[in-house]
């Protein structure tokens, strides 16, 4: 069921003893929607842990410690988390079915909770959680404002992609009010990189060939470089943006080998060139600027493989 | 004189025909400030253009045009230009010293205009531009937003510098409202690269050695690279970013062969190491965080020689 704020901020208010729960792989929006509502539902007097079915990247630390014991409450809340599955295996199959409130931004949300308090309208969940913790009347303290601004920044890019809004900005601007050090974290966030990191995108740039009269730029991340940089998959995410941003190119692809010698293929479009489409000719899928699929064969068939169906689509939107 | 944001509008007000200069290499936000002051001053009837003594790059296209005809109006403004010397050598010579009003955001403005409004808090001088507007009582139009817009994102790194407050952050919003394309401008600015920048950046990354227990970060960039990949120096500013990055380096240094064989060193910092000190040992200055000198002898011996420097200051520190 969708329910609104009032209705969200009457069931924290009536209840006692809640498990807050990120999803897996958690990233700054899900810490930092975890770690303020705790804070603000202790100051409340009320009992709350935050739990994740992965440990948190080091770099999350500032904003507070998950749980690390296996404690159960019944109230159960999931941040930020679109579907159960997400919850990661252990902790769907353990909480999954026994969610009571999930407080999210995705618009593809499974409303697996019983109750859902859902604006898809939020360029972060952290939008969210700052109104429901307003709600509550609380206080937004120095800790707060950390969480809630990791939040807003992490999930726009810094405030850079479309989804930012002007709610987006003027709420960054009043966390930094209430004494978010905003500085610190765009340095952790955006201006530090591994030197694994560094290695594998050097890498990445040597491979990087160009495709369909410079429109498309594809890069290929073979298991050998992982072991020459010492990086792993975990690192490519931030390549996969690269080749777009090339200037002329409206596709922009990142092909991964994985250890089953398969290929993981990220494409990342402009307006006008639908990644989902040219995707789904190789059984893939996604969303319309960001698609991905799957491609065997060795790294030269794979790519000619994507760039033939890339060539197609184009070629069909000349005809359409 | 340092004069009050009225003062300034009254100015404006009684007065017409108005030579609007923006300072030479321009950037988002002096050509920002130019264009959205021009278009406000038009709107009250008045009779204004924007001089640059450089041509402006296209990407900056969509703000306005610069004036390219020979013409001399008597009320001369320079929008964030600190130093006469910034105009560019024929505007200063012609201008310079004639400069009515300077609206500017540097700390270091030499104060060489009749008048100055400055605000060394704000984040880019469009913030200025935008009170200066609201106090003629000009309604913020879609094409003046995309100006003040981007003078905000370009100068601020998009929002991620510590320079930025939460008046950047508010007036970005309401800029929004008033219908600026911020998703389009974030592309152009930040999400775009020549191929050229990439072909040069993979150089850079192969460069790129670490000294000092890998404290210090250093990227050399030779008259062969710029030819190999077919970029020039204007490329290297977003290249001097990149080592700082890294994690635990402290001095990320980038060193680039000048034509005449010399080597231009920019240095930057994280907090705690001083960079204008250390350059300052080599001739050079700037500010804490970032700052520069120039180095003779083969870039062996530069690198040699600028190391030594940052070894010198971390012995120093230590000791102090």
């Amino acid at each position: 069921m969708i329910i609104d704020l009032k209705t969200a901020a009457k069931f924290l208010e009536n209840n006692d003893d809640f498990l807050i729960l990120t999803h897996a792989h958690p990233d700054g929006d899900t810490l930092g929607c975890g770690f303020a509502l705790c804070e603000a539902l202790k100051s409340c007097g009320k009992n709350a842990i935050v739990r994740c079915g992965d440990t948190a990247p080091e770099k999350y630390s500032y904003m507070g410690k998950l749980c690390e014991e296996d404690i159960e409450y019944e109230n159960i809340i999931a941040v930020d988390v679109a579907d159960a599955k997400l919850l990661g295996k252990e902790f769907e199959e353990r909480f999954g079915g026994r969610v009571k409130l999930c407080i999210d931004h995705h618009g593809s949300n499974r409303l697996y909770a019983e109750q859902t308090l859902l604006d898809p309208s939020a360029a972060a969940a952290c939008e969210i959680i700052l109104e429901v913790i307003k709600e509550l009347g609380v206080e937004v303290t120095k800790s707060i404002a950390d969480c809630i601004f990791t939040g807003l920044s992490t999930d726009s890019g810094c405030f850079r992609y479309s989804n930012v809004t002007p709610r987006t900005l003027r709420m960054a601007a009043e966390m930094i009010e209430s004494g978010a050090d905003h500085s610190k974290i765009n340095v952790i966030m955006f201006e530090t990189k591994t030197r694994t990191y560094v290695a594998l995108e050097r890498l990445a740039l040597e491979s990087m060939k160009m495709f369909l009269d410079d429109r498309c730029a594809f890069i290929t991340i073979t298991r050998d470089m992982f072991r020459e940089s010492g990086s792993d998959e975990s690192e490519v995410d931030a390549i996969a943006a690269i080749p777009r941003q090339i200037e002329g190119v409206s596709v922009g692809v990142t092909m991964r080998e994985k250890p089953d010698g398969t290929f993981k293929v990220s494409m990342r479009t402009h307006e006008g060139v639908d990644a989902s489409a040219i995707c789904a000719m190789l059984g893939g899928g996604g969303h319309p600027r960001a698609a991905g699929c799957t491609v065997d064969g060795d790294a030269q068939n794979a790519r000619n493989l994507v760039v033939s169906c890339i060539e197609k689509y184009f070629k069909e939107e000349l005809n359409s």
